[in-house]
């Protein structure tokens, strides 16, 4: 039987037509460096979307599911090309400028890209790719920055503003499938090409409706959200569209991103949420530590993208800023978890400080299991560790294939289960009342003998003895067990190996089958481009026998 | 170009199995009227609905899209019958059980309900209509009353708790269509037959991630909801899905809906919100006065249905129990408006209080237009009065033409527009920040060249006359303006007629060119069976010459 319901579509152009019509007088305000920030108003913002779909339509001729491109940071403009193209009919492709130069050219050619919006500071990145860039027919250049780069280039070159002036500021944006992708956005994985994760006008609403939801961010009209995240990161964790749902006025850091800029513009604007990774709230401690400022307008700071440590918790507790943790990847859109303790749990106890340093608790959007060493799926005990899967509305099933609308989609089996569920590659424990907590990446635990071994606890108990300054776990292949722990120390100065010494301080933390037998010295732990263990070139290293084991 | 997003269906058994698995622990509390109320978790009553499932196909034979009914009080096993029809995959129809018995009939037998679970106390009800409820196979009797009403009935007759006893706690649930009908109820229609709304998974799911936003009802499982409006009523107002979703705790009045159970419960449950139509809340407010109590552990009261008077908005919030205003209708699930003033406004300032008083703001998801009397669309200037028409995936835009699955809908051209929207039959403005003021029905507007004269003004500005005990303003044709206003006025006791002096009172408030020139005197005016003016009756008695006008 069907309904008799409305059959409308899940649209961006929805969430565009609101903001500007309920929230119109809200704000985006961009900071910029010097003197006032700039201010526009949703209204205003939505008017210049208009403006910009005209000018990729008539004078830059997009049209159909053509990818436009952005390079920028986050600002105004870069809202203006989050509505601007989704809601045409195009899809937004924002390019992630953190990449390195041969990954960024690899990935605008996969997604054969027609259109780069660019920030005029970003000119220097983007100039000498350019000649690699054969799909990009336009560049179109937003803010200050030296044009003169664009000298010589292939592309066409057009200057924001020049191209929306005049323009109709309204648009008769046309009535779109929900299933259709809007956004796109590629994982910068260290194994294989990037891997791109295609939106769609549907993920993107159901997700912005998580994000408005109490136990998610849960903010309103009333609240300025300092969106620290990037955009092109996860479309800044949904904010862009969130904000446009509830009028929430989103504060843009656009290049300032260092912790003084940041500071300052929380003593001035007076946020009162603010959302980025851990790093970025490292140095902002630092900052406030050396120069104190009235920060406590934040009542709520959202932190994701790796976990955060208790210690910068507790330092932003005491600032009054209070820390929400909460859990996802490019491929969850990326609100996974959110880490609200749940009902009955004393403020301030040890046990609510435990809930929040979880991952969080599962939406309802959001269905997990945990699969097991042995391929079954583990009680939400706790204790068990397996690795986390996940399904759901706005959950990837596959990445994009390359090739437009003919694309086949890709769906290698080490990310994607045969029944469809994303596998996130995080270990992990689920609580009985839905919290997750992650102990370890899947491809950096160790599998012995049909039980999982926590690679991360061997190197956390390992960091705490006196003598050591770093270590790094990383599984190695075993005749017996299958694969067993191999110990990487990096030593103090000074401090001389003692293996057999360090194993028995080991046994006092860890159960006796977990302790490794392999150990080695090394001088410095490899590391990514991003500051991360690198444990694929140890396992590397120790296949080809460039390491000096020992055996205890 | 395709998204890579998982193709996940949002259905109401996605809601139950995270309520169950999350909010395991989160509790439907039932009133009994002696002794403590009946506690029932999350989890146990999932597993209820599933054994409820069992029966149902099993036993009972339900199949297909089969029309499961129920006439019910607001209780856990109810809640259950709302989890275990539409997961299973067939349609739960709620039952008005304050319809008159011809309409109740009329109902049941146009959806074809092959089952109806029915609490025991309303058995006196539903005994005599049996015989004429010719679909009707199977009666379930939950909870305490006479089942020999029920001796020589044509249906079979189970016990709720001996049918779902022994069967197994999990259900196979079936992959559903999130377009299929979940769930069905009729509207009380004043004028013709009653009509039936089919609420798809989908509606139902979107609806309730819109109860728990923030800026609607925006409850968390530290809550407590006090379920006062009926679950035959437009699904409680989306209570007992929203509630699932994010784990707030139901407080459920069964049958005791008088305003001492009511205090007594809101006394020892402690429910942080509660959420029902004005009269209760008169009721309520009568008591307390009686017989003062402690109420402020609610600080947030949903009320809806109809307008909240100004004096009854105030009395609640001198109680600590902070009223919101919605307006919906069930036809829009019914959250269509909820007012929650915007941001910038002072707390407690009369403006604040102005916006309590408005219907409410648009969500996201309810697009909204007003039609003026020319058929034009009006702006949003809260001055422009017009007809509200709504569109959004949880707006009706038919209605149920009876037949089972080849039920070809009904769309009355007076409910929908030819572009599928829902006429709401409701006149009022809609302020440039997207507040909805609703001022008459369009039925009762007066159509007078060209321009609209609202009933309700009239009657208000008459009513405040000391001579005045009631008065209802309606439409009758006029030769030279289409409509003109006709006054009849019921005067008080010892008051003598004087529409002269009336009309000079009245031109005081309103503009001239709507001040009504035909007069007459009424005993009482003409009630409906939920005590409304029942406006039909005077214009049909002026159309037959049975009123004695005076033309001034």
């Amino acid at each position: 039987m069907l309904s008799t319901m409305q059959d409308v579509p899940l649209t961006v152009t929805r969430i565009l037509n609101h903001g500007m019509r309920v929230h119109g007088t809200s704000k985006i305000i961009t900071w910029t460096g010097e003197g006032e920030p700039h201010r526009r108003t949703f209204a205003e913002a939505g008017a210049r979307a208009a403006q910009l779909a005209h000018a990729l339509r008539d004078d830059l001729g997009v049209s159909g599911d053509d990818r436009v491109a952005t390079l920028m940071w986050n600002n105004a403009e870069h809202v203006e090309a989050y509505y601007a193209a989704p809601s045409m009919g195009a899809v937004l492709h924002t390019l992630n400028l953190r990449l390195p130069a041969d990954q960024l050219t690899w990935i605008v050619n996969h997604a054969a890209d027609r259109v780069i919006i660019v920030n005029g500071s970003l000119l220097p990145l983007l100039a000498p790719l350019l000649p690699a860039l054969g799909t990009v027919e336009h560049l179109v250049v937003s803010g200050p920055g030296d044009r003169s780069l664009l000298d010589g280039a292939a592309q066409q070159v057009h200057e924001y503003e020049e191209l929306i002036a005049g323009k109709p500021t309204t648009y008769d944006w046309p009535e779109l499938d929900e299933r259709q992708a809007a956004a796109m956005c590629y994982t910068s994985g260290t194994t294989g090409d990037p891997k791109g994760v295609v939106y769609s006008h549907r993920s993107i609403y159901l997700h912005s409706m998580q994000v408005n939801m109490t136990q998610s961010m849960g903010l309103t009209d009333a609240d300025t959200s300092l969106v620290v995240v990037p955009q092109f990161h996860v479309n800044a964790w949904g904010l862009p569209h969130a904000t446009f749902m509830t009028g929430v006025n989103m504060l843009m850091p656009d290049r300032f991103l260092q912790p003084a800029p940041l500071a300052e513009m929380i003593e001035s604007e007076r946020p009162t949420h603010a959302a980025a990774v851990p790093t970025i709230w490292q140095g902002l401690l630092a900052e406030l530590t050396a120069k104190p400022r009235d920060v406590s307008c934040v009542t709520q700071v959202t932190i994701g993208g790796s976990a955060c440590p208790p210690s910068l918790m507790k330092a932003f507790d005491d600032l009054g800023m209070r820390v929400c943790h909460a859990w996802g990847m490019t491929e969850t859109s990326p609100l996974g978890t959110v880490s609200r303790p749940p009902a009955g749990v004393e403020p301030g106890s040890d046990e609510e400080f435990a809930y929040r340093l979880t991952q969080g608790r599962f939406p309802a959007g959001v269905e997990a299991r945990l699969s097991g060493p042995g391929g079954d799926y583990l009680p939400w005990d706790g204790e068990s560790a397996g690795e986390l899967e996940v399904r759901g509305p706005w959950i990837a099933g596959a990445y994009y294939g390359g090739g437009g609308a003919d694309a086949e989609p890709l769906r290698p089996a080490d990310k994607f289960s045969e029944d469809g569920w994303l596998k996130t590659g995080d270990v992990g424990t689920i609580s009985p009342d839905g919290f997750l907590t992650l102990t370890d990446r899947a491809k950096d635990v160790i599998k012995s003998g049909g039980e999982w071994i926590s690679s991360v606890d061997l190197e956390n108990a390992l960091m705490s003895h006196p003598d050591v300054a770093e270590a790094a776990v990383v599984a190695v292949p075993d005749e017996k067990w299958g694969e067993r722990p191999l110990a990487t120390v990096v030593l103090k100065e000074g401090a001389s190996a003692d293996f057999a010494s360090l194993r028995s301080f080991l046994a006092e933390k860890i159960a006796k089958w977990q302790l490794p037998e392999r150990w080695t010295i090394i001088e410095s732990v490899p590391k990514t481009s991003v500051g991360k263990f690198d444990k694929k070139v140890l396992r590397r290293q120790y296949a080809d026998g460039e390491l000096d084991v020992t055996k205890l």
